[in-house]
């Protein structure tokens, strides 16, 4: 093991989060036996398509409480978060591996949860071609998720001059968490926007294929991880709070913070989208919105800034909201 | 999703226990949805080799205990035992991925954990290319390990009149957990053998370029794993107790239950096993020993089973023996 020395270069910059200081911390130590780290998935070359891999991990107390979800939705939940990191990078689905720990008072609840799980990889496309089950005290879903791609969209192909686009409509996982941490009832939209996301594959091939820059899935929350994309790019970007496409009742600060909607969010330039446009609405059920724009790294606004500005206004201050939620933060 | 109907054909047979019974469940509930399960490893093909991926889990409490080791063998163990399911293919190392489940209490050994895992990648030949880190009540480790391989060697080749054979010398593990759950103290050599076991990828290689027909790892135990080869390549096999090469002081009967050995198991021509033979002691540290033979399968011996038989008893009673151990029967 060589000795700690920064992250290698190969890596992308990550923003900010306790999550991503201890991604750090274990990259230090790793030195150049790590490489390629922070973006949705990795690349591994191919001739002629490159197979992407990634992993994802639900946990029962951390990403979904058991009286929230039925199995069947857990399951789904669980192959969904996963299969859209490969959405992100334009790929189409290969095969998808589920290492389960199953405590004994969940044994009854895995047919169903199978269940799930299989629905969701099977409408996109996939087939599962292994796994790993054990015991444990906590029920926790790692899946592997493997696709091929011609032309991989990472994180950091953002350029100034570049539209920020989002698929769907934001800001139902985080209404829904909100009412029930708060022991109320979620509305039927807000729940179902957590408990049945649907990987955007489709999507992701569609933007890859009109010359997307750069694209991730949104698992943090807009502003995190259009941090991640800023940073990965070396720019700073632009979110206009009147443009985001906001489900009915839903604020703009609720959506910016809205983590684990497993959207695309997208950086293109205007040209792209606009021959792209017609393709989309004929094709595409889901809606995508231009809701900000790419800006060169500067002083005031260096590399990584995220900056939330009403379109019309004069004034660069900066609207506050909710970050996304990260598990890692010092409580 | 399909209705139950029976595993897929292109499954492997796998031996008995409750752990196998779950995930003959799942495949049930998956139909044609999931193909190949039951090897160590999958396969996605590619030209000129095919690429093998396996995941593997090892969780606090139930694969070992936070006082047994050091945070650096947690990490290298965890490693190990999913590599050691690249080595049962024949294939070579390319790239892991590491989903962490981090207790609060266990941040301050992330960076050990992070050193004893890159080690062992490093010695193998591995990339570390990705992972996921999330909270939660209880540490795992979940690895995904990916190879390449010209001919996959599965469970599913051995015929009559192979040999059976093993490499390394067995027992340690089965010892060191046998102490310390009495609340004894286990010896170097067996607390070695489960703190730091080495995945047999240059063996496993050796043994495919030799004419290995059928290979896999020893993670439940020997008894458990020859029948799982057993079952998948339709044999029934015979195991000589006296021949097995266990460590000082350890009994066969120990060898035959000892779980978590990442040893590897392969079914040979003997013609294949001479060929080898000087190639192998002038190249490889471990051991290669003959220990039983692979029988056609009958009305007697179905295919799957498994007989523990000295060499030159004339007796076919067979030998009692403690099993692998099964997180998964009841108890």
């Amino acid at each position: 093991m060589s000795p700690a020395r920064g992250d290698a270069p190969s890596h992308l910059a990550m923003g900010p989060g306790g999550e991503f200081d201890l991604i750090r911390t274990m990259m230090a130590r790793w030195g150049t036996l790590a490489v390629g780290l922070g973006d949705d998935a990795a690349q591994l070359p191919g001739d002629p398509r490159t197979r992407v891999v990634s992993v994802d991990a639900a946990v029962d107390g951390v990403h979904f409480r058991r009286g929230w979800l039925t199995p069947q939705e857990i399951g789904g939940r669980a192959a969904a978060a996963a299969l859209s990191d490969l959405a992100a990078m334009g790929a189409s689905v290969e095969a998808v591996l589920l290492a389960l720990i199953v405590p004994p008072s969940w044994d009854a609840d895995v047919p169903a949860l199978a269940d799930g799980f299989g629905e969701v990889v099977q409408a996109a496309g996939g087939r599962i071609v292994g796994g790993n089950l054990s015991r444990g005290e906590t029920l926790s879903i790692t899946t592997t998720v493997i696709g091929t791609v011609a032309r991989a969209i990472t994180r950091e192909g953002a350029r100034p001059g570049d539209l920020l686009c989002v698929t769907g409509t934001l800001g139902g996982p985080g209404a829904a968490l909100a009412a029930w941490t708060a022991g109320a009832v979620s509305s039927d939209w807000a729940r179902a926007r957590f408990a049945r996301p649907v990987p955007r594959i489709a999507e992701g091939q569609a933007l890859a294929a009109a010359g997307a820059h750069a694209m991730l899935d949104l698992s943090d929350g807009l502003v995190s991880d259009a941090r991640h994309l800023a940073a990965a790019s070396g720019v700073s970007v632009v979110m206009h709070p009147e443009q985001l496409p906001v489900g009915q009742g839903i604020t703009p600060e609720t959506a910016l913070g809205s983590g684990e909607e497993y959207e695309l969010l997208v950086a293109m330039p205007p040209a792209a989208v606009d021959a792209l446009r017609p393709h989309w609405d004929a094709q595409q059920q889901t809606p995508l919105t231009i809701i900000g724009e790419v800006q060169a790294a500067s002083v005031e606004h260096p590399a990584g800034t995220v900056r939330v500005i009403p379109r019309n206004s004069q004034s660069a201050v900066r609207v506050e909201f909710a970050t996304g939620h990260d598990h890692f933060s010092p409580s």
